[in-house]
């Protein structure tokens, strides 16, 4: 634990291409979901008992998706590689370089890599948070009575 | 305040170029500090009564630099845009790139851009923080007795 606190306070950690950090783990995005293992990676840039947030670094592969999910806590999102687009409550939205995403509390929210490119963003969380939820058979199909969110759950964006 | 609360509660702001956003004010980076008003600008990206973190991007034009000070609160950095270098505590630092930077509670830091381009940076810090303090006569001749130091405040680190 001493030590994951000392390699955290470190000044400097250079960047060391493809989006990957020195000192900085490149995770699976969730263990417990093997579907997403090959195409979602996770890096955890700062997290600090003196910060009230944390940053992560998460990348999409070509064609592959986060878990559509929704949580008390925000997400404040800023897309650092590629574009993609994105599902947030009942919008879908394009999503380019440097493009701003919020997510507020309790909205059904998901990130897909489109266009074929990786799709790689920041995400500000609070350190302390609640645990996502998973869509019921009545949540989607309520979110798949909109044509267009039907089509970005299908993957079919793209060819839209 | 209603108004503030629902353009950050905005699910999409695109960047606009020139690291700009679109509903984003770009601001002097003090207001009480004429001498830097030319030279750093500030955006403030995420802040929203949910999030317990901010996430704010400065941008220091070539040859300009950003406060000398020190707080309570840390400070995560990840560059967005250009090089430069920067002082934390006793480490004067080359910075490219997407490279992370940790300024520990109470660490005399500052951001200057040395290399003849803008330096920009996202730094993600605790909605509730305290004051920065500036450095005494004695604090800055303490920094100045280490070389490296002195000539990164004397503006000449890129000629080194």
């Amino acid at each position: 634990m001493a030590e994951t606190t000392i390699r955290d306070r470190s000044i400097h950690r250079e960047a060391v291409g493809d989006y990957r950090w020195e000192g900085v783990d490149c995770l699976p995005y969730k263990d417990d979901d093997r579907a997403l293992f090959k195409t979602v990676t996770r890096q955890v840039l700062f997290s600090d008992p003196e910060l009230s947030g944390e940053l992560r670094y998460f990348e999409v592969a070509p064609g592959g998706f986060s878990t559509l999910e929704r949580h008390h806590h925000m997400h404040a999102v800023l897309i650092l590689r590629g574009r993609g687009h994105c599902l947030v409550g009942s919008e879908v939205r394009r999503v380019e370089l440097h493009d701003l995403v919020t997510v507020p509390p309790l909205t059904w929210h998901q990130f897909r890599a489109t266009l074929g490119e990786p799709l790689g963003f920041l995400c500000m969380v609070n350190a302390g948070r609640d645990k996502p939820q998973l869509p019921s058979a009545e949540d989607l199909a309520k979110l798949r009575a909109d044509r267009e969110i039907a089509t970005f759950l299908d993957n079919r964006v793209a060819a839209s």
